[in-house]
């Protein structure tokens, strides 16, 4: 059976397996402050040179998100979120679960806008101590919805966080996608842009694993113990500089990235050209088509995917491509989508 | 100047008042176990004869919410509200902060429908263990905008939460109030179709305090251990069982209620009469108007009341009658609202 | 039944009493941001002349003692108190439900030395990451035990904190008894010891309440959000404000200690010499008494108090002297204890 | 330099190494729901024929603690652990961030016994409400010392937990190391004893994860919901199916822990006859030695270990042996000891 499901559904690219294979008889230092971890930290870093960043690794992304928050928000303080959020929708309540209120705005195609912030922001301090503090502006880019913040997008949302005094959080978990969407800026300016964020791994190719890079170093003091204390502070830490490591040492984050989005792309394109109907138009490795129940049927019995929701006469589903999709897999699965376009006749 | 700020901005009913003074040299045995605290147990339970409740007094609102939903929720179960509720909105994350999701869904006059439960339920079941587990509802009766649910609209509520295996809570802050606006149940009802649910005393003639009623008896379960570990478990506990003894021995809590009502009604009325628009028609001791800027200019000179929102051109501002809002003071305020009206012209 | 149960088990002094009456048909501001809040902050900021500080009310200890926690610490940060302090035993792991680790030291005669501190500290920092960051020591002056803090103990306290960056805290719900054992310190030295503490009401001869002082103000940011939060905001907060108008504005709060001290001190030393032995000598309002069971069941037929524990063939039990304590009263209690020493015999 | 450190600072068993290999470009369904977590739960459970239990896989030791113990505990439920647990010194204080009290008792060679647990929750009992309740006793097996639990000892915490209605928890990190310590029971004997407990993976040979097993299956009623919400679910899940695949369809746990205990066991026994005194006699994986400042220098620039605790005049140091520990190692070790002894001479 086609797999199409998700991102995360087979290992990891052969760089990184071979350097799982040659250090597995070594000796390490625990806990992230091993070798592998302190290259991986130079390897990332120099993708940001204008910026001097702190950098920890932990093994996954709802992981990953919960202890940045926990970590950098008093009490009182809330997340601005979009409603598609990740932390919003699928991590059980996870945010919350540390203390904090996820203030849920409407999204627009995944995204959440500068102007929305600031109204938030302005209808919270009408009324003063008897609502939540909102303090930190959480995104994901790319986002649930495939779709790619543009790099004005960017820059107003960081003009209103220093407007307002707000940290901007990237979840970064497909940042990979992103970046390599055929938008104009880079790590470098995500670096600017954000207090922190993440560089995802788990979906682009690593066995597991997210990099925690933090711009504003303030918000880095001491975050080690609250990794440790949310069970995020890996014992064997040196898999996940390995991971890493094998990512950024000679640009492998990005092929990975850019061969997740031209697979993507190419069905995206075939199924517009066959007529389908869309969600939602993604300009990176997940695509979202609307299905009749009929062609739902037959697609399913040949291909393994996710359904989006369900309307009354037709589904939401989505296609993701991985590190591993091959151009056999694409063309095996377009064959499929043209078959089930011909049911509809 | 005359005052419509809130319902909570004066002492207590005389009543009360003089049960203070008449036991403030005896001795009491401390933290809720004393005799008026059971005498207002016993006093209250008469008024539910059908169902045999669990009775605790808790100092005031948000104390009394966050307590009894981290006493009866699981870690992953969240609370179903709409997006005007208290908790939702006035009360700084109180239940997030004990790591509980506040699912907030559009009110429709402040209220909550059977219809909008079902669908959020199966819509959360859908992604499983992704998602938190809606497991309570949450209403307010009357409303946040003064707002009463109709017998129907709770037997619905009820049915959906029994159809689901769900918890239904009312907040109670201004429950006089709803019962006493006109409606065909009372608290005998009111314990059969909730789970739990709090009798509001500090907005209807109380120092402080709210009854806390548990019709599901096997939620009360150890409650009080969660009270302690809240601070909510008062040491002079008795205080609170005086001010349910004060309102409930002779029906005073039922009578303020309805002077609240009485007196509001008649404000709301006079403004329809003067032509006022409103933002929502009130059935009980809450009412909002819209002002124009120079009405409010006005007004706000001879009146401290508060403004609930602003748009560009208008005011929404809330008048709140309370135990001690004498026919004087509406009669002085509705002469006040005729002189803004003529300023229109 | 003479009542030696607790200093909580009674109303309050008759001038709050009589502030209650006066000004109860008043309208009044909400949420302590009324006139009589701001005179009780004049009337105790004046006690502590040199040190500008920060004050607000909350209605009992438990939930003082957790939203000035909860406040302050970051997540991994614990607060260092011995093993007799109220949090580690009588609040129902209050702090801990807060997210912080209480690190339970030995006492000595229910206090905390600063040998402990430094030790307790360094020990944490061996295995940093891996273990809580000490940050916050918590003493209860009066203990637990009826004992006081000496000046030089105090100063170590504050010594070693400085030495090793902690915040001090001292709960003081029973500050007025310690201030009043004959003490060389006044509430000027403690503002300028501690970092933050608070001056107890409910147990002082108010009602309720407790005066939370911040003299670190950095500490005091936004602490009225954590307040709302943890539903530690009283609507009608003028109360809270009229009970330390009450205590503070010709010097009640210290009468009341005075007398406190005055009567448990010729019980203990009457008990002195009727040979009775004792858990723990005490300076303040409880004394702690060992009985025999013959002794215990004659006592307790005449007298409400406490056991405060049990072995084999005897009781340590309590007495404790309130602000409606009389001269009869103890004169009554001595008889007993008389009688109840002669069953030895 | 000799690797002593700790059981966890190389890569995995080759039999894992292998099946990591073997599978990299399969198609996998993520979260634990895969065919190689089915497998391993059935290769588990085969070694607990007598109860039926319920097994989810999670990364490591702390991260599986918190959730456990958050899953199943209310929120005033409180652990019981002793002062050297895992739980109570070197997880930076996750239980305590998850709400409950973890109540220190002191332990006996690292280990906690029946007495202490009936004698903890009678004395929570006196102060009901006011104290937190005992409800999990939580052992570690081997401890932290590298003692071992005897039979008779783990039948008489079950019976003092039945007897007071509490639940028992194993952390197992080091479950195999007790299991092939001599002792006279099993895996078998373990989830009979146990309400849950977990089967370490990390310090046994795997890369990383634990498997939980619960006995008594009414407490994993949804702890898959628990699991998302702390991060705690593999997006790669299957990866922690292959771990236990690995480890157990033909025995390489019991194996590797027998190596590791052998290997330990040579060196203690050796260390014995040169004349070195013990901070405590171990029957795993972990020695404890106590060397002069001179050996230490020695040894510390020979071999990688790490120093247990300072005292004036010596340290006290732990070796500790690996899957990977070979017996040249173990010769090199020796020699470097009996060197070490020389010096003093």
């Amino acid at each position: 059976m086609l797999f199409f499901r998700n991102d995360y559904g087979q290992g990891c690219i052969p760089e990184i397996l071979d350097l799982l294979n040659k250090t597995n008889y070594d000796s390490h230092p625990g806990y992230g402050l091993d070798k592998y971890c302190e290259q991986a930290r130079t390897l990332i870093q120099a993708n940001m040179p204008d910026t001097e960043v702190d950098i920890q690794f932990i093994s996954g992304g709802t992981l990953t998100n919960l202890t940045i928050i926990k970590s950098i928000l008093r009490p009182y303080e809330a997340v601005i979120a979009c409603d598609s959020g990740h932390i919003s929708t699928h991590e059980t309540g996870s945010v919350e679960a540390t203390g904090h209120k996820v203030i849920e705005l409407p999204n627009s195609d995944g995204k959440l806008h500068a102007s929305q912030i600031e109204k938030c922001f302005n209808d919270h301090m009408m009324t003063y101590e008897h609502m939540v503090y909102p303090k930190l502006v959480y995104i994901s880019n790319s986002t649930e919805f495939g779709t790619v913040y543009t790099r004005e997008e960017l820059e107003s949302l960081r003009a209103a966080c220093d407007k307002l005094g707000l940290y901007l959080m990237m979840d970064g978990a497909r940042l990979g996608a992103a970046l390599e969407s055929g938008v104009d800026y880079t790590l470098n300016d995500i670096a600017k842009w954000c207090d922190v964020f993440y560089i995802g791994g788990t979906k682009n190719g690593a066995l597991m694993g997210e990099a925690v890079v933090f711009s504003n170093k303030d918000l880095a003091q001491n975050f080690r113990f609250v990794m440790k204390q949310d069970g995020a502070m890996m014992a064997k830490g040196w898999l996940l500089g390995l991971q890493f490591v094998g990512l950024f040492y000679d640009g492998a984050f990005f092929r990975v990235a850019k061969h997740e989005n031209e697979m993507a792309q190419r069905i995206q394109a075939y199924a517009h050209n066959l007529g389908y109907p869309f969600l939602m138009k993604s300009s990176t490795n997940q695509i979202f088509l609307n299905l009749t129940l009929e062609q739902y049927d037959y697609l399913s019995k040949m291909v393994d995917f996710e359904i989006w929701n369900k309307q009354d006469d037709f589904l939401s589903v989505r296609l993701v491509t991985s590190w591993n999709t091959s151009e056999e897999d694409v063309k095996e699965l377009c064959k499929c989508l043209y078959i089930a376009k011909e049911l509809d006749k």
